[in-house]
This record gives structure tokens, C-alpha cells and sequence, in this order.
């Protein structure tokens, strides 16, 4: 153990394990994700250790071979599909494994197809006799759904659909899976029959031979090439060519098309929706938020082995977290990295809760869910994003070294702002909710009680200060007081974007003008009104902790730290209307500079706390023993750059060297 | 051509050409360039297509490869280093040239040598009879360069130098062209001689063998490994384990030792420390500015070809370019990418200048050239990182794709905040000199006239208004309006962070503790400052824009939009002490909003004036002709996913898809 490391666990002033435990959501499932990384971690198979020396084509093969041996660990283990066990596996791999797709197109069928289609495809799923893909995206298509161009038309004389791309902007990439894994892809297309265009359903097109992996006829498929990460993944392409399939391929819990070529329709897809939303929150839980953990437990370790300069001239040279600038970079993250996680669990119960509703096809909570896990999805993506990226800045020059883990880190969260919904989309959406739902307020004044408002946006309606009553820097660190300040900006702001949206129409724009004139305005109050939410449920989260003082207290600065930071940053919208004044602001920098050193002391225990193996970090500089510079030279060595010889010497170095160049 | 990108070039508000003569510095400039583009583009060696598909390896060796043709064609062509020619040759191939710190290792030894030494080493150098390295930053000290831990000790009886590294910190770690290329290294190192610790000097320390290139006895070296992007510089390690070198071999233009061991200075590196001030302006207009403007080119080219969702339900997909929030996302980037070519070339004027006194050993502007270049390296590069970075976000999961090229932008603009000098420490350097500068205008009263201040600062004594005067959003477009307004926040905040200081002082904290609470609070002043030095250069560069209207007009719309973007990310700041009101805010917000649709017009023109060729923009996305799906298409067929078999299937998936799990 470094002693530098060392010296900063030796008096906690609160049980990191308790902390864990917490995380985890009882001692029960750390003792449970400890067994099943000690087994993963047993397996040489599954090591992540030579990621960072790998191609491309390595990387998908390492893939699919840790899914091969996970698939037979859980079979001789028991560990069943969905399973506790295998998420923590999942986890302990840093979700580095092939197949990730086939789950999605067997969720998809079991949603949209009918109970006799189920019962075809879901069995081939479960024992991967076939492998899915779910392909949706098209080369020039992404988030406007009705803009897909591959067709699906339908011939009644066959009793077949012709699925064909008939354009270039049609080809459909991205896909997961798509590119060299799967024998089957659920294809999104327009759906025609007897003429008409009836809009996109799904198909299950195969697409390789279950022989012999090759193309099938009128299909051409492949891999979209180097990306920025995520290079274990196949993502492909799939350019279909008047491809045939039976009529049965179209799922049809929803809508089917007769022998004759009458379509029918069922019913709304409502629930498929919801488990979307669903996906959606789970994704920032399980992989967009751990990799925010890693960033912030690597660059805080290796925080406290720099050293750099002196704080004066006697002293030896300080450990880089003691400078202001540095705690100023990474404790903002690391508050963040603790309240997307009480965020994420919040929105994960509230869709529990929600679920009874929505299967008794009860549907008036989905717009708020939908609002929510929308402009929770874009601004905890954003911020995961921004906040990875100051971490690995924070390391200055080994934080672009691969080895330091904080470039991968990076590059796979950057991701995370496209897939599942883009963010300027998605913040849009809940921006139209927010808009819709104050003018509701608006129009009736007497029904609009605070209770007919959805909980999240019950704000809007509560009674509002002019002023902050805030009088000294202690008190910005009353929950009650920045909570109340972020309501009222949101409130401020959304009342401002209807207002120029009215405006506008007013001065004779139609309502699609004076929307897209208004837009940057929409998303500044939607940010406003997702930094109330996520500082509420921070607060919230905390008032639970009573039973466990240590842990609330040391929590509770990081809720100060995370509200008061985004007060700052966004100062001016406090500024505006006069509710902070320029001297309150000061008030709050200051409160938000003293919390820095508090912090500080607990800073090494509130990365462990977070419990990730270092093989799963896999970053020379994050190590728990603190012995970053021994093994940023000793994982060197390994490099192929060191390893593979330098043929550029013979070729051009020598006969540089040697005034050789005429000659060549 | 493209129709959708055609149409954008239809009817011209300006003059293309001219504007790229003037962005180039005459029309003669833009002729030879395209004169050597054509030349590079015709050597298939030179040829940068396959990038994304390569290994680290690979990429070297064709950086080592195109370098040689390079210095062929030089030869044959007559272009001299440091050539017009040679320029031009390395930004058409993106500057992936191998030895690119060899010429920083000559132009050391002609800093830091005598004449002797420079007659010995300095011919070798040009004929590449030996390949150099400078070897300063070590494993555990960048930026602090006292810090520094070789050491190299004198033997007065064998009169040579023992260069040693005594820690695992002291490993020389990250100089380019060490871990394949160089035979000898610049050392950096503690002088210890007569048993005294003199600081750093510099020594030449011949590291692998001129016969077979192996390390020589006592050298340990070889690449650092796998980094975020610069793959093809061979950034290295160097241990050294007592290796003697001649005494002769320290450079001693400022410090010898004699052969007894006496120690002689024989003056302060200045001059030295002056160019290495040049080197970090020309790194930001030759490298870290044109990944800016490509990334610009590819992202605002891109939201013309693509098309999503509608603006109103009876049109067409509308170009993304048309939405209010892709504006907001390109226009402040492109912004960006003209104030910084005006800004970088307004500093390098600023630097020939003063050579002439720095030549005379009139030292006198040199504390304003170091805070300028260091402050304006730190904000440039920051904000040229996150506008790279909002471009390739702006360009959806295509910008997530290396074949855009914008992930490469990105990944190899982001080390600039590192490299040259590390932006916080350079903030605060920038800050150090505000602060001494402002309390020197306050100590003496009389003679602190404006005239006695640097011209950069001279604003600090200027007559300041309270309040802002401005009553119409059309007041913001006003260039001395906003100059003004950014004068005023940052003289207060420079003043706050003078108060801050000695209210710590008061209250009994020693000037180091002082300093380091208040760093947060300095580096805020220090970006105002620097955002009021940008918006001025920029505006007066415009007005000497008058006999060419329709460019001065274009520009000037970004130089509006560069200045109220800044205010508006910013607006805390204006409204701290009401020089702003809300209103004004709103005000400057119309302002902004309106210039979008007005940069819309011309916005394919200001990039097509940057005048990059395909071959040098290496995008899918990004070429001139707007054909980005048919190459993305294309290029994606060409990667090693595609070409190079997927073993997987064999070893994993057919087994898996035949049932045959339990066989393995």
C-alpha cells in the first residue's frame, strides 16, 4: 500500500462498508456481487487486462468470447437470464461482451409479437438458435421515426412481404449485433398493403444462413467500420434487396395484415413504450453512471500519489488534491456520481410503481414518466459526460494515456448522448410537457390545484418567494433554501418560454415557427426545471438516512456541493429577476469554496466506497494500493509498440541515419 | 454535387476566395499552398485514407514513412525547413509526420549551446545524422519543473557527467519521437556538482546505438503505450542508470563547470524562455486551430445534407441546419474558429514586435507576452475542445464514427489543454500578473497612469461605467458596447480577487494559504480578462476589414455572436453588481437569437473559405461535394471488420447456434 494512500483511509469518519451496503441496497447484495467477481475475476478468459493493446477485431472477438463463457458459467451455476448474478458479472466484465442486442430484439418480439409468435421465436432466443438484432436505425434516419424508408410491402398473391431499402439514406446502421454476430434482425420498416402506407411496424427478417454465417439472398451486411469506442460491438449495416418473408414475420399484437392484404389494426403499443422508458433508465444506471464512479475513484486516487509543486516554499511538494482547482474539478463530479445515483433509483421506483397502472392499461402517469425519464436521460448523460472528461483532465498528462482507463471511460460515455434518444431531442420533449402543463394550469384556474399537477412539476403551482431569504453562506447549505431557489427559476424560466412562444404567435408566426424560433430558450428552462428534480430527489434521499448520522452527514455535503455548484454555474438565471442578489451569490461561492476542504478528508473513502475491483477499473493510475507509477510502467512494457519490433527502423530510420536517402 | 449542398453556394453575399486570400494572407499565399497540396495529394505515400483503420503501430510507421517522402520531395523541390513549402506540406497531410520534436531538440541546442556546441551538433541535426529527443517531463512531475528528479552528477576525475534517475518518478515519460525513433535525448536534469544542487540544465545524452539502434548500456527506453490520439508520435520512457556522458555534453551558454567542478552562470535563458513563448502560439494556429475549423467544415457541411423531421407537418424533412438548436450548437464553434485566427495572428505580431527588444535584452514587455500567450493558450484551447467536441455531437451517431473524422478532432485536440503548458497552471500564471499589475496601479496613484500599463491591461485604469447603456437588443451589436461590457466584469472580478486575497490575509492566513483559497476564485477573473482581450482583438481586426464590406460584414456578425455568446454563458458575471439588468439580458438574448438565421445564409460559404481539401479533411461526412452517406457507405466497406474474417463465428457462434456449448 502507498503510504500516501494509506494515511488518507486511516481515520474515516464513516464505515465505507456501510456506504457499499447502501449502494448495493443491502449487505446481502455486496456479499452477493463480491462471490460472483471473485468468480469472473478467477477466469482468465474474462480478464479486461489487454483491452487497451487490442484491435478492433480483437476487441469483438474477446467479446463474444467472454458471452460464450459467461452463457456457460450461468449454465453450471444457475445464474438464470435477468439474474442478480449476472448483472454483477456483467458489472465485474465492464459490460465488455458480445450478444448485447439479441436481449433487446427478444424483449421486442415478446412485446409486439402475438402470444403464437412468442411462443415460435422466444424459445429460439432463449437457446440462442438464432441471434437478434434489433435494426431500426437507417443511414440518414435516426430519431424521427416516421422518416424510416425501408419498406415492407405487402403481396397477397405470395402471402410474403418484399422488405427492401430504396434508397441509400435507407441502408439501415448502427445496429448492434448487426455487423458479423446476427442471423436474424427485427427490421423497423413502412409498413404497405393494398396500397396504402400504414406506418412503421416490425419484421423479423433472417438475414444469415443458420449453415454457414453467409448472407442470405438480396442481403448485404456488414460491419460500419472504427468507431470511438464500443469497438467490441459489431455495430452493422443491412441493405435489403426485395428480401421475401412470410407473412407471419410481421409481429402482429398490434396490427396484422389479412391473407388478403387487409390491415388491421389492434391497438396501441403503449406498454412496448413504457418498457423503452423503462431501458432507458436502466442504461444510465448500469452503464452510464459506473463509468462517471470510475472516473471520479481513479482521478481521486491518483490525486492523492501527485504530487506537485508546494503549497509554500518550505513544504515538500503537495498532493494535487490539496489545490482549490483540483478539488474544484473532481468534487463536483463526485457529487454528481452520488446523486444520479439516489436520481437513477428514484425514477427506477417510480416506474415500479407506475407498472400496475399501465398494465391495467391505466396510461395518466406516462406522460410524466415519459417527461421525466427523457430530461433526466439527456442531462444525466450530459453531465456524466462533461464530468468524465474533467476527471480525466484532472490527470493531467497520464489521464491521455490509455492505460489510466480514463480515456475509454470517456469515449464510451461521450455515446451516451445519442443512443437512447438524443439529448436536444429528448430535452425538447420534456419541454413540450412542461409547457403543456403549466398553460393547463393557466387555463382553469380554479380545477388547477396544486394536486391535479404530477408530482414532478407540483412546483409550479406552490406559492413562490420574490426574494431568497438567504443571509450568510451557512445558510445556502439549508436543503429547504436551494431547493426552494431551484423551483423558482424553473418556474421563472418555463413561464418565460411560454411567454415568447405567445409572443411570437402573437406578432403572426405560425405555431411551428415561433416553436423552432424559441427552442434554445425551451431547453434552458427544461434544464432548470431537471436541476430542481434531481436536487429534490437528492434531498429527499438523504432525509431517509436518519438511522445512519456518519453517512447522511458526509452525503449531505455532497447534496450541498451538487446543488450549490449548479447555483453558480447557472448564476445568472439566479441573478435575473433579482431572487439572488450579486452579494447572496458571493454568499453561495463561499459556502461552495468551504465545503472543498470538508470534503477533502473523506474524498479516498467516498471512491472505495464505490467497491470496484481493480480489475474491473482496469487503470494503472486508479489502483486501491495507490502504486500508479509502478504499474503505468510495468503495463507499458506489455504494449505492441514495445513488443512487435519497429520495422521503421530498417525501412527509413537507417538508411536515414546512414545519408541513405538518394539511394531509396 | 450534392443539390442540398449546392443550393447553399447559390447566391454568395461574399466573395469566397477572398476571404480564404485573407485567411491565408494574400492570394499569393493561397496559390503556393494549392500549388504544394497538389503536389502532396499526388504522392500516394502521403495519402491519409486508411488512418482509421490502422494500429498504433501502423500509424507510426506511416507517420515515420510520409516524413521521409517528405524530406525527399523537400530536397528534390528546394523547400528549405521552415519553409513556406514545408508548412503548407504538413497541413495538408494533417501534420502526421514523424521527428517532429527533433526539430525542437536542434532548435534547444542553438538556444542553449555555445557556439562550439552548436558548430558540432547542429550540422548532425540537419542532416539527420542523429535524431533527436527533448526529454524534460518525467513520470511524476510535468508541469513544476523544479520538481524534476534526474539528476546528473559531475566526476571531476573522469570529467564526465553520470545521468541517473534515482526513482520510479524520475523515469523521463512522454517525449515524442523517444520510444522508437531518437539516438539522442536533451535531457533535463538536476545539476550536481562539488556536491551542490545548481537546478536544471540540459544535457546531450546519446541513447541507442548509431549502428543498430539498440539502447545503449544504461539506457532503459521504449513507448509509453496506447493514447488517446497522436498515435503516430512515438511518445516514450527513458531510464537512466548512471550513464556517462563527456562534459562537454552540457549545453553551456548560461552555466558551465569547469573541469575542477567549479560552477559558472554565466546568465538567465530569457531569450529561450522567449521562444519557447513563440513555440505555444504557432502549436495554436498550426495544430490546435485547424481540427476547430475542420470540425466546423464537417458538422455545418453534414447539417445541410442531413435531413430530420419536419419544421411544420405539410413540408419536407427540413435540413437539421434549420433548427434554431443545431445554430446554436455550429454557429458559436464557427464563431470561434474565426476570432482565434485573428486572435493567434494578432499575438504572433505582438511577438515579432518585441523581438527586436527581447534581442537588445530589453526585457521589459516580456511579462505581458507570457501572460497573454500562457492565459490565451489556456481559454483557446479550452474552448476549441468543447466547440470540436459540440460539433461532433452536433453531427448525431454519424459524428460517433471515426470514418466523420470528427472523433480524431476531437481526441487530438483535447490533449492541447495538457501539452505546452498545463491550462489551470497557465490561468493562474495569467492571473499572478493581473493581480501584481492592479495593485501596482493602486500603490502609486500618480504615476499609475494608463499609459504606464501593458497595452493588454491598459483597461484596468480606463473610465468605467456602472451601468450598461444599452436599451434595444440592436445595442448589443454595438462592438464598443459589448467590448465595454466585457472590460467592466472583468475589472471587477479582478478587483474581487484582489479582495478576496487580502481579506484572508487580514484575517490571519500566510500568503501561500491565501493564494490557494482563492485560486477558484482568480481563474474566474483571469477568463474575463482573456474573454475581453478576444472580443477586442477580434473587433478591431474588423475594422481594418473596410475596404472589403461584404467580408467585414459576415465577420462581423460572428464577431456579435462570438461576443454575446460569451456574455450570455456568462451572464452571472453582468449581472452581479446590476452593470446588466434581466431586461438587458433578454435584450442581448434577441441579439444573439437573431444572428443565427442571418449566419444561416452564409454559413457553407464560411466554411468552403477555410479552404480545406477532401484528402485533407479525411471525413465521410465532411467533403465538399456533399455526398456523405455514398462515402460512408464506401469507406465502412474497407475496414478490417470487413476485410479481415471474423474467427469468432467458428470458435463462438456457430457452436453456440448448433448447441454444441456443452462440447467446449
Amino acid at each position: 500500500m502507498h503510504p500516501d494512500i494509506e494515511s488518507e483511509r486511516h481515520s474515516p469518519s464513516f464505515t465505507v462498508e456501510e456506504l457499499t451496503n447502501m449502494l448495493d441496497g443491502g449487505a446481502q447484495n455486496t456479499a452477493l456481487r463480491r462471490k460472483v467477481e471473485s468468480i469472473i475475476h478467477g477466469e482468465p478468459e474474462l480478464s479486461l487486462k489487454d483491452n487497451y493493446f487490442m484491435t478492433q477485431n480483437e476487441r469483438y472477438e474477446a467479446a463474444v468470447k467472454k458471452k460464450f463463457h459467461i452463457l456457460m458459467l450461468a449454465q453450471r451455476l444457475g445464474w438464470y437470464h435477468g439474474s442478480r448474478e449476472l448483472q454483477y458479472a456483467s458489472r465485474s466484465v465492464s459490460g465488455d461482451l458480445g450478444f448485447g442486442i439479441h436481449h433487446i430484439f427478444q424483449q421486442s418480439i415478446r412485446s409486439l409479437g402475438s402470444e403464437e409468435q412468442i411462443a415460435k421465436w422466444d424459445p429460439l432466443c432463449s437457446k440462442f438458435q438464432i441471434l437478434g438484432t434489433y435494426a431500426q436505425t437507417e443511414m440518414g434516419h435516426g430519431t424521427y421515426l416516421q422518416g424510416l424508408e425501408t419498406e415492407a410491402t405487402y403481396e397477397a398473391a405470395t402471402q410474403e412481404f418484399v422488405v427492401h431499402s430504396p434508397t441509400m439514406t435507407a441502408i439501415k446502421w448502427w445496429p448492434g449485433d448487426l455487423g458479423r454476430s446476427a442471423t436474424h434482425a427485427l427490421v423497423q420498416a413502412q409498413l404497405i398493403c393494398s396500397g396504402a402506407r400504414q406506418g412503421m411496424h416490425a419484421f423479423i427478417v433472417p438475414i444469415r444462413s443458420l449453415d454457414d454465417h453467409s448472407p442470405l439472398p438480396g442481403v448485404t451486411t456488414g460491419d460500419i467500420g472504427p468507431k470511438m469506442d464500443f469497438e467490441h460491438v459489431d455495430n452493422g449495416f443491412l441493405k435489403l434487396d426485395h428480401v421475401r418473408i412470410p407473412r407471419e414475420n410481421m409481429l402482429n399484437r398490434f396490427a396484422k395484415v389479412l391473407p388478403d392484404g387487409t390491415y388491421i389494426k389492434l391497438g396501441v403499443p403503449k406498454s412496448n413504450y413504457f418498457s423503452m422508458v423503462v431501458t432507458r433508465v436502466e442504461i444510465l444506471l448500469s452503464e452510464v453512471l459506473p463509468l462517471l464512479q470510475k472516473a471520479c475513484v481513479i482521478a481521486i486516487r491518483y490525486s492523492v500519489i501527485r504530487h506537485q509543486s508546494r503549497l509554500r516554499p518550505s513544504d515538500p511538494e503537495a498532493k494535487v488534491l490539496d489545490y482549490q482547482t483540483q478539488q474544484q474539478k473532481l468534487f463536483p463530479p463526485l457529487a454528481m456520481a452520488y446523486a444520479f445515483h439516489f436520481v437513477g433509483n428514484h425514477l427506477l421506483e417510480f416506474f415500479h410503481h407506475s407498472k400496475s397502472f399501465i398494465l391495467n392499461r391505466d396510461f395518466t402517469l406516462l406522460p410524466e414518466l415519459h417527461a421525466l425519464s427523457a430530461g433526466l436521460k439527456a442531462m444525466l448523460s450530459d453531465f456524466c459526460i462533461q464530468a468524465v472528461e474533467q476527471c480525466r483532465r484532472a490527470c493531467g498528462g497520464h489521464g491521455y494515456s490509455k492505460l489510466s482507463g480514463l480515456p475509454s471511460l470517456l469515449t464510451r460515455v461521450t455515446a451516451s448522448c445519442t443512443y437512447e434518444g438524443e439529448n436536444t431531442v429528448l430535452y425538447l420533449q420534456t419541454a413540450r410537457f412542461l409547457i403543456k402543463s403549466y398553460r393547463n394550469t393557466q387555463k382553469s384556474p380554479g380545477s388547477a390545484s396544486k394536486g391535479s399537477l404530477p408530482q414532478s412539476i407540483a412546483y409550479l403551482t406552490a406559492p413562490d418567494l420574490a426574494r431568497c431569504p438567504a443571509q450568510t453562506a451557512a445558510d445556502f447549505l439549508r436543503p429547504e433554501l436551494y431547493t426552494t431557489a431551484w423551483a423558482h427559476v424553473a418556474v421563472r424560466l418555463i413561464k418565460d418560454s411560454v411567454r415568447h412562444l405567445q409572443t411570437l404567435r402573437q406578432a403572426g408566426a405560425d405555431e411551428h415557427d415561433a416553436w423552432n424560433q424559441t427552442t434554445v430558450i425551451h431547453i434552458q428552462a427544461t434544464k432548470a426545471h431537471l436541476h430542481y428534480v434531481t436536487v429534490k430527489i437528492f434531498t429527499e434521499a438523504l432525509e431517509k438516512l436518519e438511522s445512519q448520522p456518519a453517512i447522511q452527514q458526509v452525503l449531505r455535503r455532497l447534496c450541498d456541493l451538487y446543488a450549490l455548484h449548479g447555483i453558480l454555474t447557472n448564476a445568472g438565471d439566479f441573478l435575473h429577476d433579482g431572487f439572488l442578489s450579486g452579494a447572496q451569490i458571493d454568499m453561495a461561492r463561499k459556502a461552495y469554496l468551504d465545503l472543498l476542504p470538508l470534503i477533502r478528508k473523506d474524498a479516498i473513502l467516498l471512491t472505495d466506497a464505490f467497491d470496484f475491483t481493480d480489475q474491473c477499473l482496469n487503470s494503472a493510475l486508479g489502483c486501491y494500493d495507490g502504486h500508479a507509477y509502478e504499474r503505468l510502467f510495468q503495463w507499458a512494457q506489455r504494449s505492441p509498440t514495445n513488443t512487435e519490433g519497429n520495422p521503421a527502423y530498417e525501412k527509413y530510420i537507417r538508411p536515414l541515419l546512414q545519408g541513405q536517402r538518394a539511394r531509396l
